[in-house]
């Protein structure tokens, strides 16, 4: 897509610290990282949330992502896609981040508002959940 | 391996509530979910970080991870893998959450503590980095 950033690294119109590029997949530093060694991974086709990319387009994906962990040598570590404004996308574009953690404050901060919800009414909802599979 | 409680959901001595189950990969509910449609994707090869799955064993798990957001009918959402405890991992069982984050409080939170490194030093770590892939 002519406006997308993504696609314009993709395309070399904008230049990146690339780590990895296949006809299906570019992964390339994150120039304003978390930690050292925050890499990003993207399909090369274009869409903005994962429902939006063909299978066959993410199947490389995590290979790639675990060879640039094993490269950076990171051990802790998180791996982050962000689906929409509210959930902190900013490209439109689908991109994994691979974060190393290495202390409390570099790398991704988590907050978990981990709910326990009544089993039977969770038990309801899958069954609606799993119709739609 | 017998003392993991996801190998023993796998392998059905711990009941769960399965949206997708093969030879590969396993998706159910996280009965504690941060937002409604919260979900785990594993595969069901046992290791603890994804540099320790081998690639063919998460070649399907984003397709998964995708049906699933679909079904749930997800509009934000983000797809999280910690590795080790600096990175919030819990369970020493590679696995993909899919939280959807229908609003401000529910689903993940994250924090963003961005740096602007020196761009001939990053440049420096990328050389390094790339040599290693």
């Amino acid at each position: 897509m002519a406006a997308c950033i993504f696609c314009k690294i993709i395309k070399g119109d904008i230049p990146s610290m690339k780590l990895f590029e296949s006809d299906k997949t570019l992964a390339f530093l994150d120039i304003m990282p978390l930690s050292k060694g925050h890499s990003l991974i993207i399909p090369k086709h274009h869409g903005a949330k994962l429902t939006d990319i063909p299978d066959d387009q993410l199947a490389e994906v995590l290979a790639v992502t675990k060879k640039i962990a094993a490269a950076v040598g990171a051990e802790n570590y998180n791996i982050l896609q962000n689906n929409g404004r509210l959930a902190h996308q900013e490209v439109d574009h689908v991109h994994f981040h691979m974060i190393p953690k290495p202390n409390e404050s570099e790398g991704l901060g988590i907050g978990w508002p981990a709910t326990k919800p009544d089993q039977d009414g969770l038990k309801k909802y899958f069954e609606e959940v799993k119709a739609k599979m």
